[in-house]
């Protein structure tokens, strides 16, 4: 459950369910934040925004309780007037005129909590989810493997993921990775946005998580995606590649290794039935370009007329980098949840 | 809510929350239960399988009466012994090794639970949703755009839908369904399958539906799609192609056309910040090939040992024509359930 | 999830969440029902139905699987005509005004899903939760303590609860049952009803139950005993009795036994802080007089006109006896429950 | 959702769900916190917290947006080393020895999250509440009707419940109001608590709120009521007296008073068939006397001994006068629920 708009009091939220006993760093959620941040790099905005975590419950000595989390992040810069013009305006591909249409009301400072800024919420609570499955030798990893038309070539298994953080976009690829920068630069210099990639490995899951038939891992894994602001596409293992493929070249066979089932192949990345089968979990995330842009653009206002929004302020000319901690929290959170979820389904 | 076994006495389900006072044809259901019947084709299986559908509660004087519709429909063919070889192996990319793992109990007959004849709970929920909403002008319509590498050219506004179920395939372009036809008879030959996708494409659906954040239109409507038996990805309007794409050239903007607000391209596929906006929602759903083949396979037994699976009875070559009927009703079920929620938003 | 009306086609159920590989008797289970079944003898209707269940999915070589069991009891009275001239009257103190008033329709035979037939499928689900707790050692057993102002003496640990089924009131001390049995003739011959309390007792359940702060262990048990037709109260422990005792009275003092902690008295009731404590959970349900009676009522109809009901039928002049099971089957579900949710809060 | 502990930085929670375009007074909110504060008048607790609310989002030019609504109240008195001393025992009828079996930690300082500081979240939310029904022309009110064996006469139809807040017990008779200030003034003095009655009633429900069959609208309020702390039992309309009663006089007469449907008594208490009926609502809620007292109690340590608990500190003897404004904030936030899910069963 989370709370909070772009320039509200603040953004935070409550994590239920978390277990007991466990041991809580608190550098480490403010660091996985500080990876969000805005203005990291010239390739994402060069909007400031210190973004402290305040955990305000469910923590005692150091560890969990049991009881809920609750946590703030304040917003320091909470200006409204510069987003005056914005009132009556319903900027293209965003959230104005829909939610203006459902709610019969709304904050149209910064986009209120349509904005990128409620992903706050998530990576602390994701930050939280990640100390918590880290215990148990699970570990989430996502990287950026698209901007436009630039791709990392090859898998996950081709590259080493522990230099995701070494640039600016985060993949890992350091070729690629340089000309991810150099496009995102031109992108910007012509007051346009591009959309793009994100890849994530999930490794060390057990097999039997996931809920047959509505709660299938896969489906909880799209829901949590699809619920990141910009997300416009889903796939894991083979994903969209699977329709072309033929059962006798996607089947996993079983082997034995080590005395231990395995898949020889993992076109299932992970999941077989709904259900993971102990095999790394892989899935890929389609960002759309950001809409906010240094151009005019052609819209209506509320009164119904056809109007021009001109460009203002400073803003991301691609999602990609700064998703990356996003992607990684809600995989995180939603492993826990169907760690959990598993533990009901047998009583002993 | 569904239960059911592919072997077992039924498979059935429970609609709660269906709203009062809706007339409702059980013919339509019926209709839309053969559409997914096994044996209609010689593309698909030859097993013949009579569903006869019996609603058992929630239904008065032929309307909906606000009480859960509790439903029903007996399996004919209960042979549980064809399939006693299969006891101790694990069909490769099946869930027969995932759901041994979380359960530590496995109904083989025919894949239990896992089969796609629990298929049939969703086309039966489905039909009721699809009559609901039909009265508020609200279609759901979907087809198989593609089988292997067979592609429909254009999207769903160059062909009529209307001819969707003229031919095998469920495809609405004649050209193509005879290709996918061709491609599957060759497939079927060989002893293998293959994949494909569905698209679908819903119409009518009023602005404002969608429940920000963890809610979004498009995150319940993965959520719905990856719960199908056999899914690998999911995207809707521009989905992974907007990864490519610029702003200036994604953005749909805004425009008066008889005095209504409206968008002069659709990227967006009818969702906006999570919540719809009026126009067509459309989207996309990637299929593996079927993991049960004509052919032997190596794989591994309880015992730990390395065993080869032999192929056995009938099946489909590819899922795809009689998916489609199962995308149409998650959809339907979904925007329904939005359709309800979104009126807990408000209190007039 | 249950579903069905008193003269539809069936009552039945999906039992969702049940643990795998639980031995199942289908015995037991139509044993409860026969324990709800009118007709029993003469202090409830003589009505005569004979309700069998009917397992449809879940169960495989007589053990649960861990998926849906669905399940079915046809009404076999299904003669609507009998209630024609209760269309259009709203009987007092029914459901037939306030269901019409939500819905804007009624199935008025027979009362429809707001009959206590709908009860049918709370025991059949009950009695499959009592025997997966009957494996961790944990017994639910409900008596009539109170039938009008006859009201057994003593607590639940005065009599031998092995004895409730010995007559037809369903309470373990043979005198007062006799009284009960003296009322309720007097009562029917009246042609009038007469309200009760049923008490529970729930024995070997863990310490650590119940979930702080909005699902204690006594809100979720309140809960599912004021969804029984025709409840008026819950109370546990002390209960209503609690408001005139001092702290020093009521506090129930920790003591070791036999190297146990354990309590010397147990006005808590067995839950302490919303959680089980390891000591017995007692209850106490309060029923009012069953509104159909053999006597004129003065009512209006649906045209807004005050009109005579005429008494018809044969009725229950006292819900009580047929009650315990129902009270057993909500209690037992409720721990089941709560026992697989206990399960989430903690990774070990 | 709520979160927070005694002793913790501060108790907060989120509403989610709240209607937009609501007008929120927070001056509103802070009244009904101050009812609720401890250090109102010498019959309660003389400890003195000025617990001051911030709303950190969801309301926007004092209106509320549809968002959640999170807030928070930091602690003012966080000085954990005064409860040293509890660390390794069990207060007797507290959640000490039950969370601590539960959760194998414990936040011992001032009872953690058992406290009934958690009780700041729900009139924090239940004033929202409140204040949304009230523009339905709801109302709620609570009011003290027992303590300890001194009873208020009469039914809340005999008093002027606007005479509630003249008086230091919340009881609107003034004289039954000085009894019970007697009462507990002696019961303090003896280092001794006592319980009591609340009790409730909801005016301008419309007909048509509660959700068949599990979610019956007395369901829903006694799970809510029997989720405060210190409650021991629920009771609405006839309560509990209805086991006495016969059906003839139980019954509540339909008629018609100015073109309209209503009962000629209210035994139902505002519900038939789990759905209300446009009449009052009238509940009571049963409190135990506050397990801390001023006197010496035997109890066991975590170590397995027995030791004796010293009395420490201040605290209320009877803490009825302040949970008043708790059942109303419950019962607020309970009826609005009931309200928007309602809208849910219906489509126009």
């Amino acid at each position: 459950m989370s709370f909070g708009e772009s320039h509200g009091v603040a953004v935070g939220g409550v994590i239920d369910g978390c277990p007991a006993g466990v041991e809580l760093s608190v550098e480490h959620i403010q660091c996985e934040l500080d990876r969000r941040r805005p203005g990291q790099s010239d390739v994402s905005t060069s909007r400031k925004e210190e973004d402290e975590v305040e955990l305000l419950s469910g923590v005692f000595e150091g560890k969990t309780t049991g009881m809920p989390i609750g946590f703030l992040v304040r917003n320091r810069n909470q200006n409204g007037k510069d987003y005056e013009h914005l009132k009556d305006l319903y900027r293209p591909s965003h959230a104005d005129y829909t939610w203006e249409k459902k709610y019969g009301i709304r904050d149209y400072r910064g986009g209120g909590r349509s904005s990128a800024r409620e992903h706050i919420a998530r990576v602390v609570a994701g930050a939280v989810a990640k100390q918590v499955i880290a215990g148990m030798g699970i570990t989430v990893r996502a990287y950026t493997s698209q901007v436009g038309s630039v791709v990392m070539p090859g898998s996950y298994r081709e590259v080493d993921l522990e230099r995701t953080e070494d640039n600016a976009v985060r993949c890992p690829d350091a070729e690629t990775a340089e000309k991810m920068i150099a496009l995102i630069r031109e992108v910007r210099e012509q007051g346009d946005s591009v959309g793009g990639v994100v890849s994530c490995v999930i490794e060390g899951v057990p097999a039997g998580l996931g809920e047959p038939v509505f709660d299938r891992f896969q489906a909880r894994l799209a829901h949590a995606m699809m619920s990141i602001n910009a997300t416009k596409g889903f796939e894991y293992g083979s994903g969209f590649a699977a329709a072309t493929m033929r059962g006798s070249e996607h089947n996993d066979s079983f082997t034995i290794k080590s005395g231990k089932v395995t898949t020889t192949t993992n076109y299932s990345g992970g999941i077989q039935g709904g259900v993971t089968n102990g095999e790394d979990i892989y899935f890929r995330v389609a960002f759309k370009p950001v809409p906010t842009m240094m151009k005019p653009q052609a819209t209506v206002n509320r009164q119904g007329e056809e109007v021009i929004l001109e460009a203002h302020g400073r803003h991301d000319p691609c999602v990609l980098p700064r998703v990356v901690p996003v992607v990684e929290a809600m995989a995180a959170m939603m492993v826990l949840d169907m760690l959990l979820e598993a533990r009901c389904g047998r009583l002993e």
